[in-house]
């Protein structure tokens, strides 16, 4: 078994020598990543489903309490996404439903609507402008990079359920929602009353839902 | 007028003079661009419609010889994409239709198809490795910057008209086509033919087919 | 007048006809800005006084909800920082007070705390871990880009009022603070309540708090 | 020899314990490289012939249809050229050569003709403009990243054979040739026939002439 | 033994097998660092303490030939810096030392003296121009980028020892001491003098001074 | 008079509101540069003489006290640099000169020697290490960004006069000779004498030979 082992690094390792010459850098997921992606495939072992992704055909799962969800496209699922600095998403809502306060640190968003009709905001710093307004089926909504921002579905039966796609200006893909950053960890109670000013019961009530604990 | 004219460019550059403080840089279209982009509108001039674009909600023509269009969202279209790195773009075609082979000199794609069924394809520089592939609605197809690549509409009745979206690395969308950059302008026969070794008889007929005169 | 108004746009530009040479570019806050800063002085019109700034040697105004300032330094402020890609701020904490949750769209940073002793805390997102520790005069503190975080004066007389500098890796320096976001400002009650589950009474408590409306 | 390759690859591995301080990323190319890319020698492994490279000495062999060669000095062959953002390459055009069409994904190139008169042109996207001249021993030519470009040999006896030198904006050096992309390779004729209208005819010719298959 | 390092290299190679998901990449010292830095430790590897660092809390030894010393916090001695693109630094100067002149090459400088009195300075290229100011407690002096750069302690004794802060644009700290690039090293004499035109024997008594050799 | 200067600016700025569409940005120098370089001309006011220069034709004077001369090619003499990341020169050397120690901030360089021979080296920051060598026509040498570096021709009658060509990757180029930064302008005998310990009756010597004062 130990035998293996080393063979299979050093051959990892060693087969690289002969330089690689290629336009892409399709992700090998089995050694780290770096601050600019995965190291690279060799060539020889790139197929062309290293560039198909049929994982946004089919609606996520809404059955939670934003009754929405996004599925991800980024250099994770994507391997031939490393280095290209772009991603995409798809963003199912039920009816009713709305996707959370959240910010994508780093990266800068095109929401194209292909289903429904929602309520499409962002807020900017500083001056806490809200820039908010109604879109519909084909329309664009562009988000700037890092702020937060939210979709509420306002549409009937027959804009229901509701489908877009994000585009993102970066190979991955983060999101950092306000009530989980708040309220889905052990985030000490008094922390995020001196930090928020929100109430000792509204922090303990949303720990409760969302199962933060202190 | 001169007055009008004096006063109006006065104030345009003048009315700068106070720090902007802001987290995007919509575009201002009056005063020339740069390689990082157009200069910004001030905040107090920014709206919420500059982040919406319905411009891609209907089909484009596709009344050509190729039987598909491009109808773009860059930074051209769409002010608040200035800088940020990201577009997109509506690709329709029409039954037995195609997109020609071409190039996005400097954007990374990420090619979502929403309707329809196709054949997708790119070629590896260097290697000339043809990455060719059938995707179906719901798949996305990766393209490499600066490489070739093309798609060819296979779907039946049901599957048509093809309906997809390309998100692009960068905030521009420029496309080079190869039969419009050899058969759409003056690009003289005789170095068209030492340069392709395309034979002087087909440059012709192509020239004559897609307008290009010499 | 007019004519003096003319003259001085026409020199503005023209004067630039002969290439620029220089290592730096000092903001003319005259011209309206890019997506990559704004344009350069010319370099006859740069002073040595363009790369000082005294302004973070005196402590800011601690005199609000929560007993802390920030005071920058960014290309807004000092002109030479344009096009640097980095900027520099003082916080000042009076006993008692707490930076409150927010972020940097855009800017890693690192917090260096000079007199004082801190709770330093940033949450990542995806997993919503807590990143939590104390820190202490001559500590240094990273938080990564985009991401939510907070400081609480834990210090006794002897460590207060508490001084400390932040670099940012850009040249702007832009801050969103959770509450301002959704407190200070015109953002519909319903649509918070909708985007956060926090409830309409603390909404509002909050916005009576803060100064927003609706 | 097992136990070897096990120890190389540990020491390879744990040497690097000791933080790196190095002005440069000299190509380590026994471990796989990444989208920004190779890892780095140890500094006390790099030695001055990392930073010399003489393959650009002699004329290469123009025994080829175009009667033309480029010979590359990039990341691949010039280890300190690894992260470097700027790469070169010699051209050799034997009388009556010719550069074919080709573009380079992702860089931008100044074409520096020593000895030779050529005809130089690019073609931009968009409008299809034919930007063409002809330029002498002594001359530079830009050609923006990803467009199409060509060279012809026009010179006398005098001129010949042309020696250039390309420096290219990136560390690699792709080259993809539009006769290489459609007729070298398994692309199927009949749909380069569907995405170029070229005639059937004239891809079975031209794949004979190049080697092609289907 | 030989079992151990096997296994070992072969679980930090395959122990990322499942892609990462974070929101910063902190150094993995173990493996090579890249052009764009170190390789990410695992997300269940990073603690709050890689975020942390102490370093800068107490005055380093000016007990050298300028009585100043630099004390670095940057990628190499904080691991969360990895790939943020920041770093910052402690300068401490005796009663009459001085910062000798330097550069960093590729990072700019945001300079802040937090105790003190000095003459800062920094020459342009290209027209050698003298940026020359006298700066006190409290002030920030910018640095653009590869310029050469000073510091002399003209405080007196309520002014001393100096206490500063250096930022940069880079998650690396390089320094190039000219006289330690010329005379604390083999670079020998006579090219020396033929690049610099010092004389022979202000060379050699340099040399001497400063430990080089030839 | 005044009449026109004011229809020039306003066509200047107004005739931009049309949406630019193009692949390259070729500089006005009518109007400030900015950190990403200057404004772009309109396409319709590109020529193909925009991307050709002939500047580097013919040799420089070398009739200096270092009998060497560089000629840029930068984004200030050919204006389809702008924006484009790279840059060129040609460097003359006449029997016996050398190229002085000098560095260029902010931008690698690969070196070509097209005739002669010389020693080549630069010295690495922080360890001080002197990689230099011996180069011949053919032969390009690598000199990693802002770091001193220097050439010496030792080359015979027959390699003389020295012919090279320096590459760049970035659109500008400075120049920082150690000599000039010293010795050719107005920086006080007593603060170099302090930050370099060359000795006062030295510098007096240096700065009589280059011009300097004070």
């Amino acid at each position: 078994m130990e035998m293996f082992y080393s063979f299979f690094v050093f051959s990892l390792i060693l087969s690289s020598s002969y330089a690689a010459v290629q336009d892409f850098c399709v992700a090998d997921y089995r050694v780290p990543s770096g601050p600019a992606g995965y190291s690279c495939k060799r060539p020889e072992n790139v197929k062309v489903n290293d560039f198909v992704y049929s994982g946004l055909g089919n609606a996520g799962n809404t059955s939670n309490i934003y009754r929405s969800v996004l599925t991800k496209a980024s250099y994770d699922e994507v391997p031939s996404l490393n280095g290209l600095g772009i991603s995409i998403a798809r963003a199912d809502l039920a009816p009713g439903g709305a996707v959370p306060l959240h910010t994508h640190p780093g990266s800068n968003e095109i929401f194209l609507l292909v289903k429904g009709k929602l309520i499409a905001g962002f807020i900017s710093s500083d001056t806490n402008t809200v820039y908010q307004t109604t879109i519909k089926s084909g329309d664009i909504f562009v988000i700037p990079g890092g702020l937060l921002h939210f979709f509420v579905n306002i549409g009937g039966a027959e804009d229901n359920p509701v489908v877009a796609f994000a585009s993102y200006s970066s190979s991955s893909i983060h999101v950092q929602i306000v009530d989980d950053a708040l309220f889905k960890n052990n985030f000490p109670t008094e922390l995020i009353n001196r930090t928020t000013l929100l109430s000792i019961s509204e922090i303990r009530r949303l720990k409760a839902l969302f199962g933060g604990t202190k």
